[in-house]
C-alpha cells in the first residue's frame, strides 16, 4: 500500500505552536497512522519539502531529526525525497509505504450492524492541546504546568500513530472496518458508518475523555463529550469488532503494550449516526476544520 | 523504486503559462523522467494536492486529466492520494513507483573516463518555448504561429518523457551512467562526471538545438548552445556508453521509435567540465533557476 499526506504551514501546523522537530515528527505519524488504519506494517517513506526562502539549515535538519526519530523507533527507511522552493508557506508531504498480506488490508466499508465499535487510547486530548496553544503559546517549547494539560499538548505536537494494534487487528481478522482519527471521532464515526452501509449510535458515556481535557474544555464552556468529538488531531483507531470476535479483540489488546481501547457504541440498521446521552439521541458534532 | 516530485506555482509553473491539463501532465512526466533515468519502469503514481480556496472544482478535473493522460499512455495506475487546502501557492506533488531488475538500475555514478555522452532528442526546445511564453503569451491556449517555436512551446508544457528507451539502457546494460535534463544539460553534465568522479568534455557543434530554439536564442541575442545548455525542463536523458557498448546502443536506439540519440562529447580523466568548441574550452554554463 502507498499513502501520502501533506502538513502546510498555517493548515496543518502554526510555528509558534510546533518545533520543526514536532512538523517532521508529525508528517511521518500522521502517514503511519493511515497504514496502520489499514492494517499495514510500515515500510519506505519518501519526504518532498517545499521551503519559503526563510528556512535555514536548522529548520531542515530539525525536521529531518523529527522524522527520523520516529522512523527508527518504528524501523522504518526514509528512502530520499525532494526540496524545491516554496513561495508560499511551508510544506512537508511525506508518501509511505506499508505491507500488508493479502486479505488482512482494513478498510472503511467492512463494517456491519450489531458491530460494537471501538476506539484507541484517548479523544480530545490534541484538541484541548491545540486549544492551550492558541490561548496561551509564546513559544514551539512552551506547555502548561498542568502535568495533564502538558499531555495533550503534547499528543498534538507528537501524535503516536497506533502501528502495533493496527497491524494486529487486520492480521488476527479481528476488525471489520477501521479508520484513524485524524479528522475527529465524530467525522471518522461517519465516515465508517457510511462506507459500511450502516448507521451508528454512539454512547456520549463510554467516550474516553482525558480527564484534563474534559476540564480545558468546560473552562472553555464547551461540552467535554461534543468537543472531544468534534476534535481532530488525536490519531487514535477507531474500529469495528462483531460480537463473536470479542474474544480476539481480547488477545490483540493484550499484545498491545497497555494501549487501552474503549467501546464507544455501536454501529446499527439505522442509517443515522447519533451520541446517545441519559437516553436521548443528539446529531453527532460536525467534522473539524483545521485552523 | 520510489521517487517524488512537486510543481509549485510560481517556482514551476505560471499559470499564464500553461492550463491544469498541462500541470498535471507534466507533474506525472517529471516524474516517470526520473524512474526512466534510472532504468525504471514506471508503475503506481499518487497524487497530493494542495489547493488555494480559489481553485474551482474545474481547476482539479482538468488537472487530473492530464495526469491521466499521460498515465494511461504509458500504462501507470493513478492509486489515490490526498487533497488539503493551501493558503498559498497551488501545489502538485506527485510520488511515483517504477520497477527494475537488481543490478539493472541506472545511476549517475557508475560512468568512466572514455564513456561517450549522449543526449536523447533536442536540448534547449523548453528553455526556447518558456521565453517565448514569457514575451507572448495571453492564456495558457497561445502559441506562436512558427511551427517549429509552437513545438518548443508545447515541450515546455508537456514534457516527454523519456520512459522507453531509460528502461532499454538499464535492462540491457548498455549505458553505465544516466540523469535527465530537468535542471538542464549543463547541471547534468556536472552531476554525472561529479557523481562518477571524472571530468566531460561536450563538443559545442554535437549538441542538438532546435532550429526553431536556436532562431530564438539568437534573436534575444543569447548564445544559442550556451542558451540551450543552460536551459531547463527539457526532460531528455544523458548517458554514458562506453566505446565496447556502442553496438549495443545502436541496437536500444533501433527499438527506441524514431527517438533521436545524439553523442554530444565524452567522460575525461580531468576533473573538469567543458564546452568544446572550434578548438577552445569553454566553462559549461551555469545551471538554471526556475523562474
Amino acid at each position: 500500500m502507498l499513502t501520502t499526506d501533506a502538513m502546510v504551514e498555517g493548515v496543518h501546523f502554526d510555528r509558534r505552536f510546533s518545533s520543526f522537530f514536532d512538523v517532521g515528527y508529525k508528517s511521518l505519524a500522521v502517514n503511519v497512522s493511515d497504514v496502520a488504519a489499514m492494517g499495514g506494517t510500515a515500510r519506505l517513506a519518501l519526504l518532498s519539502l517545499m521551503l519559503p526562502d526563510r528556512t535555514t539549515e536548522g529548520d531542515v535538519d530539525a525536521l529531518v531529526d523529527g522524522l527520523s526519530a520516529l522512523g527508527s523507533a518504528l524501523r522504518i527507511t526514509i528512502a530520499g525525497g525532494n526540496i524545491t522552493r516554496s513561495p508560499g508557506p511551508f510544506v512537508v508531504d511525506v508518501t509511505l509505504t506499508g505491507s500488508v498480506r493479502p486479505r488482512r488490508v482494513l478498510t472503511r466499508g467492512g463494517a456491519r450492524a450489531g458491530d460494537g465499535l471501538y476506539v484507541t487510547g484517548a479523544v480530545g486530548a490534541a484538541a484541548a492541546g491545540l486549544g492551550w496553544l492558541r490561548d496561551f503559546a509564546a513559544s514551539p517549547e512552551s506547555a502548561p504546568e498542568d502535568a495533564g494539560l502538558a499531555e495533550c499538548v503534547a499528543r498534538y505536537r507528537r501524535p503516536e500513530p497506533r502501528s502495533r494494534i493496527g497491524g494486529l487487528l487486520g492480521r488476527t481478522r479481528t476488525a471489520t472496518a477501521c479508520m484513524d482519527l485524524s479528522d475527529g471521532l465524530g467525522d471518522a464515526v461517519r465516515q465508517l458508518s457510511a462506507m459500511s452501509g450502516v448507521g451508528a449510535r454512539i454512547d456520549a458515556e463510554a467516550v474516553p475523555v482525558p480527564p484534563a481535557a474534559a476540564a480545558w474544555f468546560t473552562a472553555k464552556a464547551l461540552d467535554p463529550v461534543r468537543a472531544a468529538v468534534a476534535g481532530g488531531d488525536d490519531y487514535e483507531l477507531l474500529f469495528a469488532v462483531p460480537a463473536r470476535r470479542t474474544r480476539a479483540l481480547k488477545a490483540v489488546v493484550a499484545q498491545s503494550r497497555g494501549l487501552t481501547v474503549t467501546r464507544i457504541g455501536q454501529l446499527v440498521d439505522e442509517q443515522n449516526v447519533v451520541l446517545f446521552r441519559q437516553g436521548n439521541a443528539e446529531p453527532i458534532p460536525e467534522g473539524f476544520v483545521h485552523f
